[in-house]
């Protein structure tokens, strides 16, 4: 049974990690018998968005670890606790909370940061020779923090040229399909960077995005 | 294309929709073609609970229909315009939030009282003859608002009590199954109420409701 952890990013698609992506990624992971550990980090997020009206709630803060436990039912532990060594191969959703709470990419694009716990636990994985599998906006930030990885977001133009500046590669797939880079033992999916796709499709495409991480695991890379 | 309405109360198990079993009934309705509209009670949740500690947050204040969007990805409308005119079926996962933002069942058992808006809903669709799905704890407020129900909730030898003190009947059922009360038109599954289940099975158990409540779209009822 493979070990295998999901790093989150809070809860909801505006400010956090994306709930559909992260269930489904969830869901995809315990029906091919994977054993899961949550982790996010313990820290501020970048802030709150009320997703009635799509606008940031001024004066409101949550905390990502905290927020993520929702999704996690609880069982969750932070960010800094997770060590390569422990697991498998890692994963993780999309949403903005990838591109706020785990990166600046939201708010820098090409010029972002990412959050060096994050950052740290990439690094951690690829040297370990273990795959990583993460979906929507969250390839950007495998694209700063591992440069020299080809990565699909889908088919959005700016993205892919970001994701060029910041010394990665870009190809396009449609939502129901994962990109491979075997070299560095990344795979991707668009999954709701297609923002209009029916809800069955990004998961069809982030079982594609599971389905080839799970197989790479035992392999060189 | 049946077009059906989905009833969220909340974000998070403890104090709102349960996550995982609203997102797995969103998929399996889009994956059997059914076209859904959430709608969740535009008020103040019963309390906030702080999904890493588990304990209520005091002082926090967050609005069900604000918290739902999360779920529902910013599409979703106040309970009161919720019509059984308008729809084929009508659907609500589990969670705390059933029982404490959509009746206070949480806190009163038997006693409870219903959310006005909710009660509403559920006899407007009983006496149009339309279908309705619910799961995890739901089936309670069901029980409540409709006496004279057969639900289950799993095996839970308590609320089973509570469901038969509030004039319906309790059958046990495992995870991966579904009760149907022909008569009354009202599917429902266990879900989360066997905390310890694994996604993929709270999954199959929501797949059973989906497929027999949609089964009696023009059924008589």
């Amino acid at each position: 049974m493979p070990r295998v952890a999901v790093v989150l990013s809070g809860c909801g698609v505006y400010d956090g990690a994306e709930i559909h992506e992260s269930v489904s990624l969830l869901l995809h992971l315990s029906q091919r018998g994977a054993e899961y550990s949550c982790f996010a980090p313990d820290k501020e997020q970048a802030h709150v968005v009320a997703h009635l009206a799509g606008a940031p709630a001024e004066g409101e803060a949550r905390n990502v670890l905290v927020e993520s436990a929702r999704i996690a039912r609880g069982n969750i532990a932070p960010l800094d606790k997770l060590k390569a060594a422990d697991f498998d191969a890692l994963f993780a959703p999309g949403g903005f909370g990838a591109a706020k709470n785990l990166s600046s990419f939201a708010f820098d694009g090409a010029e972002c940061s990412v959050d060096p716990q994050f950052e740290a636990v990439l690094k951690d994985f690829q040297q370990a020779g273990k795959p990583i599998g993460v979906c929507c906006i969250t390839p950007a930030v495998v694209a700063k923090a591992l440069p020299g990885t080809t990565v699909t977001i889908g088919d959005d133009a700016d993205a892919a040229q970001a994701i060029g500046a910041m010394g990665s590669k870009h190809e396009n797939r449609p939502v129901t399909e994962a990109c491979v880079d075997e070299a560095a033992g990344v795979v991707t999916a668009p999954a709701y960077m297609y923002g209009d796709a029916p809800i069955h499709e990004v998961h069809e495409g982030i079982g594609q995005m599971v389905e080839q991480t799970l197989a790479r695991i035992g392999a060189t890379v």
